[in-house]
């Protein structure tokens, strides 16, 4: 398991998805993004045409846990920001969506890794909600990031590596 | 001396217990957070709580620099940010606040541990007094990281080393 | 060519300029601030002030890509983030003016070092316009940094290693 952090447009999708494919195939995109708009539909058709045979998607706005429990192969999780922002929305049960993604992850049956936005690196957002959300993606990340086997941080397209894979404690990237 | 930088919710508080916890106590926490309302009030108390016995706490929103130069044991400075906005916002003489601050941080006669927010990541603040803090947080960040010993960068509760620490260099973490 | 990104008041344009005065001068600073108001020029004369013998300055608010060709010795651009602002606020041809920018690095005959901000860490922003430029900053930076011999992302003035020079891999600042 492997989390990706960085900002935006920090090359993490590109990153994640290089990492899935240099495992054998075939691959599972769970995607979390919903198009509410037809910008929002742009950009996810052009994420799916960027990626090449071999990938399956499945739109997972707030099922995420049961889709991950589901799966078999490899996974990416693209992104956890956009699942946290629905699960928000939706007034759904917060902790027991985490507690439910962090037991699927364990239990993960192939490689898995999860891309997430870093939000919390700028001045204190004046809204509640946004200081909310801000609140809860570094609590999501930080329990995440305990869990997993690898974290890096992006920074203009290349991962600096915050935890190194214990079977390769070495490697810088 | 260490500074410990990060984002909103990267661990950096709990990551600075763990370091002033690992020499021998009694540990002084000098909290800098004024309770200006219930929930703020809420926050300052599940702080406390969750710290061990050992601990005592001194309440400096703008006299951090005298605590910092009183104690004679192991100090927890959390945070920098907090006492910079109540500084500006008390409209004290900052400048001659933070030299204050750094001397006696040169001078300190135990082990301290600092914490500070990285407000400076996000897209430019709209207004004055947020560009102004900004710039006034990473000012300060820049100075204390040059006096500091070992400075760390927190990412989802994992700590990147920044400023390795002169005794031990060769520690990535 | 060396890429130096960080957030506001990170140490960029100083550690920059100590790269290049490493090499044996004279030195051109390309600048891309424009003064708009009195507190823009007095910043900016503060910065030329800074700067010892041996440097000339250039003031390119747009014409980057040109400036960059035409030099001939060592070259610091301070800074990216400026000159893309420029370049939308002119509603200028975006890409190729940025094409035209990668070009001229490519092609540079002496040390260019190229600094950024980093504006994609904090909560997205509440307005289009701010939310499009994060995109073209992340955009620009990604590719500069694949181009860059080495990338180095600050904190609180003291340099991280991205990206490390090839000449000298083992190099952790």
């Amino acid at each position: 398991m492997t989390l990706v952090l960085g900002g935006a447009r920090s090359g993490k999708s590109r990153y994640a998805e290089a990492l899935i494919e240099a495992v054998p195939g075939p691959w599972l995109y769970l995607a979390t993004a919903q198009a509410w708009d037809d910008e929002m539909r742009a950009r996810i058709a052009l994420h799916r045409e960027r990626r090449p045979e071999g990938w399956s998607t499945q739109d997972v706005p707030l099922a995420l846990a049961q889709a991950v429990a589901a799966a078999h192969g490899p996974v990416l999780v693209d992104c956890l920001t956009l699942w946290l922002t629905n699960v928000m929305l939706a007034e759904a049960d917060l902790p027991a969506a985490v507690d439910g993604l962090l037991d699927a992850c364990a239990a993960a049956r192939g490689p898995l890794v999860l891309v997430g936005n870093e939000v919390g690196l700028g001045i204190v957002p004046d809204n509640a909600l946004g200081r909310r959300f801000r609140d809860e993606a570094g609590r999501l990340h930080q329990r995440l990031a305990h869990q997993a086997d690898r974290v890096v941080f992006m920074v203009a397209g290349l991962p600096l590596t915050v935890k190194p894979s214990p079977e390769n404690p070495g490697a810088s990237a």
